[in-house]
């Protein structure tokens, strides 16, 4: 499949920082850097509040670029519990942005953007930084952490697309019932992105 | 405070079967139910399209009702970490639902909504149904469990609402630092019910 011109907003969620990027699939392997930012809440204001604000910067960059898919890292019972669920209620504002919009959502595990960004599924921050900002021909290395890993799930579903799309094409792909496979992307959405 | 005619919103969130309910304050401990229902959505459809069926769901829930708060079920790493973080993905999009309508959200543990309303918080599910049944002067136990818990939740508020303004309004009250504190509900939303 090509998938050449097909955009991508990746997504490192998060409640006091919300990393937000959207690349863009070029020639071959290449990948065009679109744009990159981190939205942050400020952690006196209430769940609500906060809720409500992500959901609207996220909308508004859906809205602005179009994406044709996003990507979105799941999140685990790692770390503190409450940091955890709150992570997860923001996954489950980004992802309703996303279905309001009908633009399919694919997550995948932080070890699987490692490995399809770097080859080595334990890259630490610094390899993956190094990686991101020569895969995207960047004058300078992104930052903070939230926008790199941002770039690193769109580039990581970039590379990863093609593969889903013949999984889907010859019935060994991803539906709902393949929602806990690992290695590769799993599909939230059945719709494959439509674009070339 | 008096809190008659004050309209709750009670959601025992889930992705497969979203309780909700809405009770009004009566006067002194009396609570007349409103409405009661369960939400389902198919476990073989995607995730975004439930989530979304459930956003759609509980906002038409919202408009029609129009309550002046909602409290929901907190929710805790037990159990299957899928289910624990659907839920945790449910719950996200809920409190947005309430957010966008300016309404405030409380969340209430388990133990606090059995301690509510059957003064042992480890009351098990047949307790409960037959309590809140009493309490709302309900011809039959409502069906499923999830409906009866939502009712549960919404009644645990309107007891608890009383001490939580006094509480709020002599500065020992619940902002956003105390969102760790048990035995009270946790206000999500600093907008005090303004019913009253």
């Amino acid at each position: 499949m090509n998938i050449e011109g097909m955009r991508v907003m990746g997504i490192d969620p998060g409640l006091t920082r919300c990393g937000l990027s959207v690349v863009q699939a070029g020639r071959g392997r290449a990948i065009l850097p679109v744009s990159v930012g981190v939205v942050r809440t400020p952690s006196d204001k209430d769940l609500t509040e906060r809720l409500l604000r992500l959901s609207v910067a996220a909308k508004e960059w859906m809205d602005d670029y179009s994406p044709d898919v996003v990507a979105i890292e799941r999140v685990f019972e790692r770390g503190q519990v409450s940091t955890v669920m709150q992570t997860a209620h923001v996954v489950g504002v980004l992802v309703l942005a996303a279905a309001e919009r009908d633009i399919p959502v694919y997550m995948y595990t932080p070890s699987e953007v490692k490995k399809a960004i770097s080859g080595n599924g334990r890259a630490d921050k610094k390899q993956m930084t190094t990686m991101i900002t020569r895969i995207l021909g960047l004058t300078e290395p992104p930052k903070p952490a939230d926008a790199a890993d941002a770039l690193a799930l769109a580039v990581c579903h970039c590379w990863r697309a093609p593969a889903i799309v013949r999984m889907d094409a010859t019935g060994l792909g991803l539906g709902a019932k393949t929602s806990g496979v690992r290695g590769r992307g799993t599909v939230l959405n059945s719709n494959v992105p439509s674009t070339s």
